[in-house]
């Protein structure tokens, strides 16, 4: 290839990916203050940490019992893996999913402005009502709207809604986002894991799922 | 539509959308401190903090000067968009393209493994250098892997390498991040922007990318 890198105009940095991973999950365990977790969670603490660069992150994590376990098996057996956004779904790492998952976001269905008007809410929290059809025993990844998990929840609260193996519930902002965690922790309708307050997003959403999804870390 | 929700289950949050935008960029506009960025870059700064739900980021965000105005023009220009990462690709809202930018990511590109190899680099890095018949005039938003960073500020160093327009230069994470971003300060080959330190990702990058593309915030 005409015009590639000559060796003169190299800077100095560490260029093997597999050296990058190792050195920052040492960093990572150096740094955090990991000690509340089990040895379950804290794969997924540091992977969640390495997505969003901040070692602080680890003090707004929190998981009912059980949700590891639950959520690993569910994906073991094959469970949809249903997503908030489009940036959470095209973040999952697919050669890791250990049964060819099928990822879902419903969000551009063109049935779903019409849904938002009928039912007064947003487009991220109507997209969810395609869910019903893959939601009995789906891992469930919100990473973006507030509204679409304050909808699962309103969702689950009816007892013929189908349930959910796991839900990772890290949606991300200012209005509504530490509300809705803190209501998804408090009702615990399934094992569920979050990020308190503001902080939450696609990238640490996908982390968790990529953690969850393979244990091993490299 | 059967099962749909019923009035009794409603929890009380905010459904409006666009009322959620403008409550949120209210917020962010009485907490952050925003007295260091001009006029153009305000809007892209509180975009950036509304995605990651930190207001505390204005304090590591840097514009080289008229980063904001090149950008701004290239788009509207029909600049391409380049994305290290298809989480970043896939973020960014094609109806706030101003042209129908053509959007890129070369990571999956099945070339990728071989020139990796080839160049002793990560893939992330080795994708730009398919970039190269797309860089001349291009936007580059770089949201997830330094070395893709570092790996651009090499191939910048070659006098007859194409120029991009501009540079959203936000890799995040432990090993490389705050160094690719502080080079790219530093050599600033064309107009670029960084979050400082290890903050950075998806997220915030294509945050920028939506800001700059369109002025409109609701």
């Amino acid at each position: 290839m005409p015009g590639i890198l000559r060796p003169a105009s190299r800077i100095h940095y560490e260029r093997d990916g597999v050296a990058i991973y190792r050195q920052s999950f040492a960093i990572i365990r150096a740094e955090a203050d990991l000690s509340r977790f089990d040895i379950d969670q804290e794969p997924v603490v540091v992977r969640m940490i390495h997505a969003a660069g901040l070692v602080e992150l680890a003090a707004q994590v929190a998981f009912t019992p059980g949700f590891v376990e639950k959520a690993r098996a569910a994906l073991r057996c094959g469970a949809p893996i249903l997503c908030d956004a489009q940036m959470v779904a095209s973040g999952i790492t697919r050669r890791r999913l250990p049964a060819a998952n099928p990822v879902l976001c419903t969000l551009s269905d063109s049935r779903v402005p019409v849904l938002a008007h009928q039912l007064g809410t947003t487009r991220s929290a109507a997209a969810l009502e395609l869910w019903r059809p893959h939601l009995a025993g789906a891992v469930v990844a919100i990473g973006n709207a507030p509204t679409a998990l304050f909808h699962l929840l309103e969702m689950l609260q009816d007892p013929v809604c189908p349930r959910p193996a796991a839900i990772i519930g890290c949606p991300v902002g200012f209005v509504g986002a530490a509300e809705s965690k803190a209501a998804l922790m408090d009702e615990a309708p399934v094992p569920a894991m979050v990020v308190h307050g503001r902080l939450g997003g696609s990238a640490m959403t996908v982390a968790a799922l990529n953690a969850l999804a393979c244990e091993e870390e490299v």
